[in-house]
């Protein structure tokens, strides 16, 4: 390949250096291309290819930006990759398809790292096993085409892929990132079982059973869907023997994952979605405090959400179809839109699974429970006419069919992206309440309105406060930043954490978790300068820098 | 005290040096005692003190044994005993409370190391959480202790403990070793949230939420059941921020855990324990075929057990009631032992679980699967006279009620003792034949009768295969010894790992697990040596050898 200068080098790197490990590289890896300009890749072409730079960026668009994009065929060519960035110093930004909206896209952390795409090529299903109720996947492989497979295959009457809001991302990659979906599969780092991950050394390392060799005779003949089969249990036994490393890999940057193991649920042999509004803005107490008992006994047998009117009203428009004001919409504009809308102030949106005798046992239950607030109102699909209405995407998310719809939100404003913060806290009305009001107050204090979400796993809560923005505003970039910076120091100082974050906000959060004088970080600062001496794995991520990079930590 | 020399000194420590070690600390930690015989502590004392030796020792009754017991009263204490040894390079190896039957007891790896007690004091229930459904604990509290803690605070009617065969061993060391139980929370590692641990530099690390500082309010007046209370989330939420950093310290040598956090099972409102006999011998492949559907769509809700007859002829009498030979019980006297006792040749046992209709329908479906097997037949508790039957204890222990019951099969011969093979394999009929027509050829071959059970997870069967033997016999121990390392090997070349094993296996089971040139041990022995460099925390725990000691890899 023609080489030519990327439009920001690797910090510490010489063009020189940099030109001679894309040379070297570029033997094996063909598909290479230097980032030369930040509009290289398409803004908000993030469904087909990812940009060059974050395409929700909250800073300037090419802050977070790579030097290259190289997208390797083949386990081989990221252990060639690996070890030619460790020869030449040069660090990479593993991604598997690099969606991650809201949480930086597929740009570096460091800017002028090489992203490693891994997700374009490598991308096949290389198992999905009806018995065992599993599937082993490659980076690339969507949740979309994971669904699609099991359609194709007719097996949708046998297992679900448990789907996250937008169907597009990488299984692998979500899984890793901690991400969560909406069935009772939701926490995928829970449902995982092994994984496969080049080390920064360029070695191979299998977890779990799939340390113990496949035995010779299956070796021989299994070809079809491996090119090297794994232990049979590698996909139902997560644990393997000795310490189990698994965590190590998710939000990190110890190693790059190459295969993963995901439990698939058994289809539960029936189905009902339901959405429960709720008019009262503070009833939002009530409601979390009789969701935490139905769902801790698996009344509520899912990862169900309470969203406020807002989001919901972003999946049905623009915020300019509901207001002619820029300002944050106030309380009673609020409660228009929801009464024009046929919505609550909160709606929480759950499913049934099981027979229609389960269901229906359930859904007394819940009815009963719910009714307790005055002015719920209760609704199936098909009580609802509104073909807008998110009740009928949550159908499908909920049921494992993966949407694109939830990205509607994102056009509340004109030129919109977005930007998450993601604090965990108890299933308590208290919590809750403390929290909304604080995350709401703040908003409106930076000229955003509040769009949140809470995401019920079965001891906790994400709340998922989505701020949208307009990203060719400077003035909106840097108020979103500055709100997402307060909430995040104002939170920890009441004890409730951040479960993942974007690019900007790593160094901070990790900061946040501080306990013992750093003691996890020095933890995690120990681990990774062992296995990453270098200093070329994602330098950065999750706020772990190597001993290399350590003058860059928390600065942006 | 006065200093007196030990049986056994750590390899390469002086005696000079050893003293000078026992002095430092016993200046902070008065409960020191140093082993000077190997019949110091009674054998099979281990319900009230753990031996100074493996009370069911295979070798030698002093081949593996402590050079003293150091039992720590704080986590202060334990941080003095860790720097200590490492300014003295003395081998450490932590117990919970040393119980570990079949496993080594509270034996260490490297026969002189010190025994750090932790449970002897260390032994609060720190917190037990209604509302979030979990609890917090100290490396000294048993399963019986949390469950008792439960009925005396009424507590019974919301939150059961899921608890293993035997109701004395450590919650923590239990859930560490990654054991498991029998109800629906069977898997007591996945149910885990938060540790505390103290590392091999003497600092005290929390995982997940509890890395996040408590809230400075709640700090203030939250005294009353920890001494400095954790984050609100720590037990309710496990992943945190960044590399999940748990499964690091589960069957491993890189920390030493003095508090961990475990989710309880709420009460399910319901419960109803059954037994179904099959008697066929090789029916045990249809009743393996018939338990993986059901249990992957949680039909059947809890982790239940396929026993083979002898274990539970041992649960209810001598091998001396059956037979007046010495040999291996044949087929035709193992058929006629089932009819007198009213069992199959395999017994299943279960449970039910939730309000009538549910379990109602649950057992409809079961009875139906089941019924496929020619002869099989179903009880419940009250449909099985005799006391001693084994599904009277079985309903104590599916709705978490400790027990010590299990023990009693270790009497099957005079001066019983046991070791147990523990592959891990799929839930097919194929596999679980193959493995109990090899475990039972083998056993036999080598003198003994195959007591084996299988404990059905959501997708994968440990086998447990226990061995029974005089251990007052050095021929029976040598045999046993040979044919579990036997089983190994052959076990290995088929496909099946061991999920857990005794001391003297753990180096071979570690070799087991060597794909592509043993890559996980690589990498489990560069973390271990950039965590414990001066190789003092338990040396070959799980196969795992720091720099220092790896000369004693492999070696007995």
């Amino acid at each position: 390949m023609a080489f030519t200068r990327p439009l920001s080098l690797p910090p510490g790197v010489t063009e020189q250096s940099f030109r001679n490990f894309i040379e070297r590289i570029a033997r094996t890896v063909p598909d290479v291309t230097i980032v030369e300009s930040k509009d290289q890749f398409p803004d908000g072409g993030y469904l087909e290819q990812p940009s060059s730079h974050d395409p929700f960026y909250v800073q300037e668009k090419d802050h977070f930006i790579a030097s290259a994009f190289v997208c390797p065929r083949s386990v081989d060519e990221v252990q060639d990759v690996v070890r030619a960035a460790g020869d030449f110093g040069i660090p990479l930004w593993p991604i598997s398809l690099g969606r991650n909206l809201g949480y930086g896209g597929a740009a570096p952390r460091v800017r002028g790292s090489i992203v490693l795409n891994l997700g374009k090529h490598m991308n096949k299903i290389l198992e999905v096993n009806v018995e065992g109720a599993y599937a082993l996947v490659e980076p690339g492989v969507t949740f979309e085409a994971l669904h699609n497979y099991l359609v194709e295959h007719n097996l949708r009457d046998k297992l679900w892929v448990d789907v996250p809001d937008l169907g597009g991302g990488s299984v692998l990659g979500n899984t890793l990132e901690r991400g969560v979906g909406y069935t009772p599969y939701g926490d995928h780092f829970m449902m995982h079982s092994g994984l496969e991950i080049v080390l920064a050394n360029g070695e191979l390392l299998r977890t779990g059973m799939g340390a113990l060799p496949a035995p010779k005779s299956e070796t021989a003949n299994a070809t079809k869907l491996h090119e090297e089969p794994g232990n049979k249990c590698w996909q139902l036994f997560p644990y393997g023997f000795g310490p189990y490393n698994d965590g190590l890999f998710s939000q990190s940057n110890l190693g790059i994952v190459t295969k993963l193991g995901l439990g698939l649920m058994p289809a539960p042999g029936g189905y009902q979605s339901y959405l429960i509004t709720i008019p009262g803005d503070e009833d939002l107490h009530k409601a979390v405090e009789i969701i935490r008992p139905l769902r801790l006994n698996n009344v509520i047998q899912n990862v169900p959400t309470l969203r406020y009117v807002l989001l919901d009203a972003g999946m049905m428009g623009h915020k300019s179809d509901y207001t002619s004001s820029k300002e944050p919409i106030d309380d009673a504009t609020t409660d228009a839109i929801g009464k024009k809308l046929n919505l609550g102030r909160w709606n929480f949106y759950g499913a049934l699974y099981g027979p229609e005798e389960i269901r229906s046992a359930m859904w007394k239950l819940i009815k009963t429970a719910f009714s307790a607030i005055a002015g719920a109102q209760f609704f199936f699909p098909e009580d609802v006419a509104d073909p807008r209405a998110v009740l009928h995407n949550r159908a499908n998310v909920l049921q494992g069919i993966p949407s694109y719809e939830e990205l509607r939100w994102v056009d509340w404003v004109p030129n919109g992206a977005h930007v998450a913060f993601s604090p965990i806290s108890r299933i308590s009305g208290d919590d809750a309440l403390r929290q909304y009001r604080l995350a709401k107050r703040r908003c409106r204090e930076a000229g955003f309105d509040y769009m949140g979400t809470f995401t019920v796993g079965m001891r906790e809560m994400h709340h998922i406060v989505e701020v949208v923005f307009d990203r060719s505003d400077a003035g909106q970039r840097r108020r979103a930043e500055k709100l997402i910076r307060d909430l995040i120091a104002e939170c920890a100082a009441l004890g409730w954490g951040e479960y993942r974050t974007h690019l900007a906000f790593m160094d901070q959060i990790a900061e946040t978790y501080g306990w013992n004088d750093n003691a996890q970080m020095r933890f995690n600062e120990t681990v990774k300068n062992a296995l990453d001496p270098k200093g070329i794995l994602a330098p950065g991520k999750s706020g772990v820098w190597p001993k290399r990079f350590l003058d860059l930590k928390a600065k942006l």
